[in-house]
């Protein structure tokens, strides 16, 4: 992967910014899109991901395993930046080293009164910038 | 559907905000995202969409139908609203009275020098707000 993307990236994952979505799909091809929270991309190839509520998100992975990571910034409809992230669910932790990591973080923010159900662990298949159209 | 939703709905899709994206998948479960600039929902069940980029978004719309829509108003990292509008393709026009409609306003708008390649017609099947978490 280009080490570019992998940079912009890390750094717009690590963020955790309000605008973070994850996308996902059930086996009927039924999409969803959620708002996430709390998140790290830990190495090239790799995200952890807090989940404490996110129901359905949940319920697509443990049945298709993948998605797709959006971080967009439009610094109030004026511009448009920001990445796109393809993961493929590899683990779902509910203990363990991730799940501490990601404890961490979570206890950290705003939503430290949610108990963390599940630290999810991608494995990165692709990056994209968030526009591809060419002029 | 709820009527609230729908005028939420309608307000935040008709304002084609920067923010807007439409989710889409293949047959293989590859999830897709994209931001999407010009659309218009024209009743409580009917959305119509430019599509000038976007292939890939295309090619899945055209493989399994389905996606969400998600327009997020972030106020620039201090606050969180939007609406969450899921949706199935009906019709691809390359003419006809939707897409003279969607060319109309793409016309007034900076993506007017791009060729209109189709209009998207999408029945709402579902209408959700940005985050179900309960504290």
């Amino acid at each position: 992967m280009n080490q570019e993307l992998i940079l912009k990236a890390k750094e717009l994952i690590n963020a955790n910014y309000i605008s973070t979505t994850l996308s996902t799909v059930d086996k009927e091809y039924n999409v969803n899109i959620a708002v996430i929270s709390i998140m790290e991309m830990i190495d090239d190839e790799t995200i952890i991901c807090a989940r404490f509520g996110a129901d359905l998100t949940h319920a697509n992975l443990k049945e298709t395993g993948k998605g797709v990571f959006l971080v967009l910034l439009t610094d109030n409809e004026r511009t448009k930046d920001g990445i796109r992230v393809y993961v493929e669910l590899k683990e779902d932790q509910t203990q363990g080293e991730y799940y501490d990591r990601i404890k961490k973080r979570l206890d950290q923010t705003k939503y430290c009164n949610f108990e963390l159900k599940n630290c999810w662990v991608f494995k990165v298949t692709k990056i994209l910038p968030v526009s591809m159209l060419k002029r």
